[in-house]
């Protein structure tokens, strides 16, 4: 259209990964602010504390026995699921690296019956199964990504790949997700994630699916590998990249900072990523994560998750419409105690956006990729 | 299945007129909170307060000059859009009853241009256009609707449903909706909603068309009637009910205290309610929102909106498959303080709920039709 500057002029952005809209108001981030402020992350966090359950030699707060206790110490690799040292004990061991046990109130657990039929198609219940895992990212509770060495992110990565593909034996879909900052519901400083596997394909699993599936039906090219060419060509919406990954603000995205990781060849899941590649996406999540740090000089709240082909009798089907990536929703809008809700408007009719995706991936592209913790004052 | 008991054993549930799944753990509200706790809310907010941009006699905080300024006083009805008054003052009127005013940042205008084509499918654009208002409830900055007048209510329910007829005589969607507390995004706590109307259809009233028409299609009846009925006969989720309305926390609820309004006869917009079903309306809103402020003796946060068949160029379809309805989203879920995050898993896998749609329509339904602040001690 004659004159149309997307900073300037409200329009829609189609998702193809979703298949919905958001509303891209870039003229909104002018308002004033006179809401709520957020509370800025506690600085003072102990590097250890025995009261802390996630806490190398803690004893666990909730008094429940934990099931099972594993300890991941890189580079020794994992034995499958079945062969897991169980232990009775309520304390943590003194774990050096990553640190996997069971969440001790689990929202998906392996033995639930089946609901009973309701006999109505407006009342519809089904089973769901599964298990819920806590992983420590590190020892020290004063830590998070941005601040641990490429080593110890690679230990994670090793971590994620090696419970993907344990879980990801019998389970349909094996969720890591990882809920950064008290403002994200997280309610434990200590650097961790968690993965729940299902018994079921959930909503958005199912929606990428259905999506993916559609676009390989009709382009013969994974919809997400023919994203990714695109947008290391059109440039505008690139905040890093390496030789095997590229982030980008999706042309698509809902959250103010939102960012997708993807793969520059086609991977189906976390387990068939090669070393070089692993090294590789350490390096690039660690660039991001020190990028959103330095946006705003706080520890950037943040969910991320994990979404690659699902498995389980899944792994048996082609998947060839899928692509491995990581979804990154930071609350953040206008500094660290300004966050954008999503609610009213959002949640009745459609995501609503304040600033071009291109206007925030050129401001993360701008940070500099030391941590301003870490630099020299 | 044997023995399988809602409030003891997770299990999935479907919601048709979204046509996506809740997980229901009821077990983990047994967990302890340590997380985020909330503000709450200021109790004292002055009744007038001339710097408060929503108050009678204020001026406008920001500066901008006001399009057009509408009074609404009832029982006096307004005439449609092109004949408002307008007014060139940055002054709100003394207005007495409800008072509608241009959003003055608004995420929707009349005017914006179309996109430019991308030239890539994955790469899509759409042009967005329409008007953004706000309206306030009361004059008093101390209320809030539970704590309003039926009489005064039903003012409220008259200028939605002239809002609704006058925008949707030519925009295809008319969103009304109200984020009540600083925590759902509020910025202003003076009684108020917005109104947005714009050119597209939304996601959420899309994907509404969509289930709706099919149920419709099936089954031969619009499907929020049928489930209405079922409901007024099943009992279990019933919160409060009256001869034209029924509230209940659905049975696919995924907010912790959720609920749906809905009509017993099929209606398909505000605008068709008659006299006796305006003021019954007033009365079951009332009775919910006060037993919501009794849950835990706090000024109730939620996002509540309407919706009611498209309008604009769909006045002229038939759109039997529509039931009018509200959604109201609010996101306590143990006290005054402690809300349900939807973060990490619900983002990237599936809501996840900690107490079923029954608990939750138990307590509500136990909850005194007098507001706490109203009680004699
Ligand atoms: O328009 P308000 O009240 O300033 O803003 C609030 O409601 C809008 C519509 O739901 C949201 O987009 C904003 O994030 C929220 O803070
Ligand atoms: O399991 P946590 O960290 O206690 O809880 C957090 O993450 C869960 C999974 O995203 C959410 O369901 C909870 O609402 C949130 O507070």
């Amino acid at each position: 259209g004659a004159g149309f500057r997307a900073s300037e002029h409200q329009h829609c952005r189609y998702n193809p990964l979703r298949d919905e809209w958001v509303l891209v108001s870039a003229h909104r981030v002018k308002r004033p602010w006179q809401g709520q402020l957020e509370k800025p992350p506690n600085e003072d966090v102990p590097r250890w504390d025995p009261k802390n359950p996630l806490c190398p030699g803690a004893t666990r707060a909730n008094g429940e026995v934990p099931r099972c206790t594993l300890i991941l110490l890189p580079p020794v690799s994992l034995s499958p699921i079945p062969r897991l040292h169980f232990s009775p004990l309520q304390v943590n061991p003194h774990y050096e690296g990553t640190f996997v046990f069971p969440n001790d109130f689990p929202a998906l657990q392996p033995d639930a019956p089946e609901p009973d039929d309701s006999g109505h198609p407006l009342f519809r219940a089904a089973a769901a199964r599964g298990v819920c895992k806590v992983m420590c990212f590190h020892p020290h509770s004063d830590l998070t990504l941005p601040l641990m060495s490429l080593l110890e992110i690679r230990a994670v990565i090793d971590a994620w790949a090696e419970l993907e593909a344990e879980l990801g034996a019998s389970y349909p879909w094996v969720q890591i997700f990882e809920n950064k900052g008290a403002m994200m519901g997280c309610s434990n400083p200590h650097p961790h994630c968690q993965v729940w596997a299902s018994s079921f394909l959930p909503n958005e699993a199912r929606l990428e699916e259905r999506t993916q599936r559609q676009h390989h039906r009709q382009h013969g090219v994974p919809m997400l590998l023919e994203y990714a060419e695109q947008e290391a060509q059109r440039k505008e919406r690139l905040v890093v990249e390496n030789e095997d990954w590229l982030v980008v603000v999706p042309y698509w995205a809902t959250w103010p900072f939102q960012t997708l990781l993807l793969p520059r060849r086609h991977v189906l899941r976390l387990q068939d990523l090669c070393d070089s590649e692993r090294d590789s996406l350490a390096s690039i999540m660690r660039r991001l994560l020190i990028k959103y740090d330095n946006l705003f000089q706080v520890s950037f709240p943040y969910s991320m998750g994990w979404h690659g082909a699902p498995t389980g009798p899944h792994l048996q089907e082609d998947c060839g419409h899928w692509q491995l990536h990581a979804h990154y929703y930071p609350p953040l809008l206008r500094s660290a105690t300004v966050r954008k809700f999503m609610v009213g408007y959002e949640m009745l009719a459609q995501a609503q956006r304040d600033l071009t995706p291109e206007q925030a991936a050129e401001r993360l592209r701008a940070l500099p990729e030391v941590h301003y913790k870490l630099r020299p004052q």
